[in-house]
């Protein structure tokens, strides 16, 4: 009982949580008690009496199906009842002026119009086009059902369909004014702000991202609802792009609905260009893309050294941070519905810090391959290169220095190839004792195994394995600078959708 | 007219060929036009005159409304409109009783309990967890506000409120019968055949990759529709990962329908894991994202020269063949409802093919990075490589002659950063000439604009380009292995799901 009572805390304690986090839920269930409460009303005052109101049930039901949380769903929702009701009344009526021609057949016509009608309604329903009308087709069916089956039963064609439609234009408007003016909840702002969010969540996942690359943090042991893609709520990096790549379903229902209302607020031209939106959304995935390809390089368990990404600290950093900075500020802008800075480039810093980021790499690709088999062309190479001459040295020395002392203490990589499986624990990366057991692992043949304490040197593979971590390096280099020239594309897409929704002009601060 | 009439001529082929194609949807149809027939034929002969007939309507919603497309879809909209309908009624009742006795205040009270139990229902509704009860919520509404108003109006609470449930249980029941005795359409078919399709696809996508790199396919121009996401029918390499991305919520759908199904045909236990399929379905996602990272290689505007990827090429198509072989095969197996062979390890032959990638592209990592600079340090190491000395000097020899050819011709990289802009043309990578042209881009600050005859040597940026340029093929390779590093990870989700599911034993062939 008490395990009972917790859980029922627990429920309103979340229900709580739901109503303050987005008040518009609380206000749009008392504007669905106010519609109903106020049909109800009509019908216990207004009607009683008149031949109408035995047809009541359809107001209540037009107000309990039409009325949805936003604007824009109401609005199709109603109309394709609408337009359901009115076809296949009109329908229906034709029908019966043909059943009574029947003669004495009439029962076979009408079930056999029904089978014909409800196979066509259907078939057409799974058409793939057809499906923002799936609603219209449902209601087309049932009016078409129960107006030829009462008017069988009643000889009342005419009356059904005609008192059906009024109560229904009745139902129908009650739930579209009280919604509309009441605290409207537009599928349009809700688009807005998805989009505008994501590009937050991207920014926030990719300096994750590339903070969680320098710092060498390493997942213990990878989620296995990552390795499955199932939503982690305590992982900001994951979840981040996460929700921008797992939002295209949802963008797209909106958009849906979106089309549908009218011009209001900030959003004023007649059609508004709601798909650019969802398009600017797509421009932004492709771009989570690459910083989820980033995250692969941390979950992955080829991992460069600690030693080598500090020597691309700097301008790893400095593009990591440039990335979001850009992100955000388009997001911003998103929100605002301004304009980005026509004459200055936001880009500008951005590329900067990739091409440096580029020129180090190019004068420091000796890490990014195993450095070992080298020693002998990097210096040789280096004393040519007049500017970094005192600080390659300085470096060299410093690797030279660490490879001697790595070799001694024997430090074979990681073994990479099943850390994604079940039972291994990537070690953290900074306790190099920890890295220098490698098991046995039947699924990779030649794996060796090595005793921790062993001092044989290492077997071949094992230097193999060294020269993969180190290009996996010059991978998440690659994916990063791919990460910036994909940028150029959101904001030709931004751009695209500030001039059709005619954004504000940028304004100077 | 005549466009008019062309437009309805593709209307009825597409409807003719998506029967053709998915002859359920034809067969779903009938059933539902059967569905309704039966019922209004019961509504015709034997109900009339009774005093429930004069529900009858609820009979037909039902069935419009139940009549799902699959079993698993019926049930659960079945079952929660009979939830919703029974404790609905059972709350009206109580309220009717507790109405009768405030005398002369009964509207207002009606009125009041309407809106506070719409209020609470349709917040509830609006709980995260309750989505999959949402029309529960609406059916209760409704029943609630029906059977309270008529009652009102009619003085007979008891009666509506029965004889409605009796027509709803009749129509649920000719619904329920009609669908499931009369070629039953199983959602756990579909998710089953989703998820084996979905091997396919991605195997095809990752041969395709791997065959588009070496072929140095090259998009002249990115397709727009790549860069925002969206859908495009004729490029199978990303039609193919975007399916396995994209059907997460096709999947979760088609699970939720599927638990509500009985066991029937293949799954035959009780509670069969449907959810194991979905996992299934998401460890092949993680290994999709790397299929869709290496095609973001051939998307990108970096490109490894050919003749360096053509050194790679046997070990690269070796893994990219037999990557594609493990998916298909474990697709078929799904398919076939088998487990996998537990003495041979299918990831044997792609784990060697990945080793020797591994070693080869160490062996010649001086191929990764710019090897102009290495070259002294390129012969030293490699002539003390005994096995390989031949071998070696020959591409040594062929690179450096490659390499003084392109310098006299003044190759540069192409311009990276803008392929992804608009108006860029990424010239086939196969056309040297072509891509001597950079066009000045004002985005990127340093960019060189080079006359394509012009003999001038290039400049350090151009140099800088070409290292990166190589490193993008590091970076194919290392996605490369992080993608056979995944599929560890999805054999051993395909194992959990064959033990749950109790899969049959591998058939040796």
């Amino acid at each position: 009982i008490t395990a009972f009572v917790e859980k029922s805390q627990n429920v309103l304690v979340t229900a709580w949580e739901m109503g303050t986090s987005d008040p518009r839920k609380i206000i749009f269930s008392a504007k669905m008690g106010l519609a109903l409460t106020v049909i109800s009303i009509l019908i216990f005052f207004k009607l009683p009496g008149s031949e109408l109101s035995n047809h009541y049930l359809w107001a209540i039901l037009t107000i309990v199906v039409v009325f949805e949380f936003s604007i824009g769903a109401t609005f199709s929702k109603g109309c394709n009842r609408g337009l359901g009701t009115l076809s296949a009344g009109g329908l229906a009526l034709v029908m019966a002026d043909l059943s009574d021609k029947t003669g004495g057949w009439a029962e076979l016509f009408n079930a056999v119009s029904i089978f014909v009608v409800a196979f066509f309604a259907t078939y057409a329903k799974l058409y793939p086009t057809m499906k923002p009308y799936e609603y219209g087709f449902r209601v087309f069916l049932l009016t078409y059902c129960y107006v030829t089956v009462s008017g069988y039963r009643t000889g009342e064609f005419m009356e059904t369909a005609v008192s059906r439609f009024l109560m229904i234009a009745l139902g129908g408007s009650v739930g579209l004014i009280v919604n509309t003016c009441i605290y409207p909840i537009w599928a349009g702002d809700d688009l807005h702000n998805l989009v505008a969010k994501n590009f937050v969540n991207v920014a926030t996942s990719l300096e994750g991202c590339v903070n969680g690359y320098l710092d060498c943090i390493a997942y213990d042991r990878v989620p296995s609802r990552i390795l499955v893609y199932e939503a982690v709520t305590d992982d900001p990096v994951y979840s981040g792009y996460r929700s921008a790549v797992q939002s295209t379903s949802q963008e797209d229902t909106l958009m849906g609905f979106a089309t549908w209302e009218p011009p209001h607020g900030p959003y004023r031209s007649f059609r508004y260009p709601w798909a650019m939106y969802v398009k600017v959304g797509g421009a932004l995935r492709h771009c989570a893309f690459m910083v989820m390809a980033l995250h692969g390089c941390i979950l992955s368990e080829i991992q460069a050294e600690e030693e080598k990404r500090k020597v691309f600290r700097n301008e790893l950093q400095r593009v990591g941070v440039e990335g979001a900075k850009v992100l955000r500020y388009i997001g911003e802008k998103l929100k605002k519905m301004e304009r980005l800075n026509p004459i200055e480039d936001i880009l500008h810093e951005i590329h900067q810090a990739a091409e440096e980021l580029q020129s180090k790499m190019d004068k420091k690709s000796y890490l990014l391959v195993n450095a070992k088999n080298w020693e002998i062309g990097n210096q040789s190479r280096d004393l040519t290169d007049e500017n970094e001459i005192s600080n390659l040295d300085e470096d060299l020395s410093r690797i030279l220095a660490h490879k001697s002392q790595s070799e001694a203490t024997l430090r074979p990589p990681t073994n990479w190839d099943t850390g994604i499986g079940k039972n291994t624990n990537l070690a953290p990366i900074h306790s190099y004792q920890a890295r220098t057991v490698i098991q046995k692992q039947p699924s990779w043949p030649s794996r060796v195994s090595l005793a921790p304490g062993s001092m044989l040197p290492p077997p071949p593979e094992a230097i193999m394995y060294e020269s993969a971590s180190a290009l996996s390096l010059a991978t998440f280099v690659s994916l990063l600078i791919e990460f910036v020239a994909r940028l150029e594309n959101l904001v030709n897409a931004y751009d695209e959708l500030s001039e059709k929704a005619n954004f504000k002009e940028h304004v100077a601060e």
